[in-house]
């Protein structure tokens, strides 16, 4: 099982865990990191690290970001030098169901690929989808 | 300028909005629509389709949906026979926040491409990334 923590600005994290549990059900092993304007690097670095030492170590931790370039992402960032670490930027729905729902048979550095493609692979143009979907039948 | 809505289970909508306009400011012209399990199809496109009639006709919509094949994403197609509503799925803050930064100059028609290349291109292992850049230099 790989843990999974997700930062990211305001409450998003938090209403990410409760959507995906709506979905998947109730979660362990899954901490959310909010981080305000007016919160310093420092701070935000501090709680990212009071998670990290909650996690067994010999357990993998894939971080999930709200964007790159954000504080949230940055500070994991500093603070993943640690090789049982990933991070993926971007959280959408889709990405956080798919961590949810492999993470218990995967190596992170397969997890983070398989993520990164399930998220991407649900963004797009809905309409236009459905048409191309309808005009070929 | 082109209207959005965003259509999510639970307060991710709510909480995607308030978490964007950290960033880029206070928005006016966006809604949210919370779609809770209990909620029927029926209900949801009774609160999409009050929005949809609260907006001026001449003015085009975006809507921003969580995942492909959930409630929100399939009351939208729904909803959207209009020329003037398009759909989007996978938000995540930065598809939102391409949305805010560019609804202002662009059509939807356009505006939606963009939407969908900003969000995926956001949706990386950041760690590889930062590996293969100090790498390379």
């Amino acid at each position: 099982m790989i843990s999974v923590i997700i930062a990211a600005h305001g409450n998003l994290a938090d209403e990410l865990i409760k959507t995906a549990e709506m979905i998947v059900g109730k979660q362990t092993d899954i901490w959310s990191i909010s981080v305000t304007c007016e919160q310093g690097l420092d701070t935000v670095q501090q709680t990212l690290e009071s998670i990290v030492r909650k996690i067994p170590g010999n357990m993998e931790i894939l971080v999930l970001t709200d964007m790159p370039g954000g504080t949230p992402c940055n500070v994991a960032c500093l603070v993943a030098s640690q090789e049982r670490i990933g991070i993926v930027s971007g959280v959408n729905l889709p990405m956080l169901i798919s961590a949810l729902n492999w993470r218990g048979g995967l190596a992170l550095k397969d997890l983070i690929p398989l993520v990164c493609t399930e998220a991407k692979e649900c963004i797009f143009d809905v309409k236009e989808r459905l048409q191309r979907i309808y005009h070929k039948n």
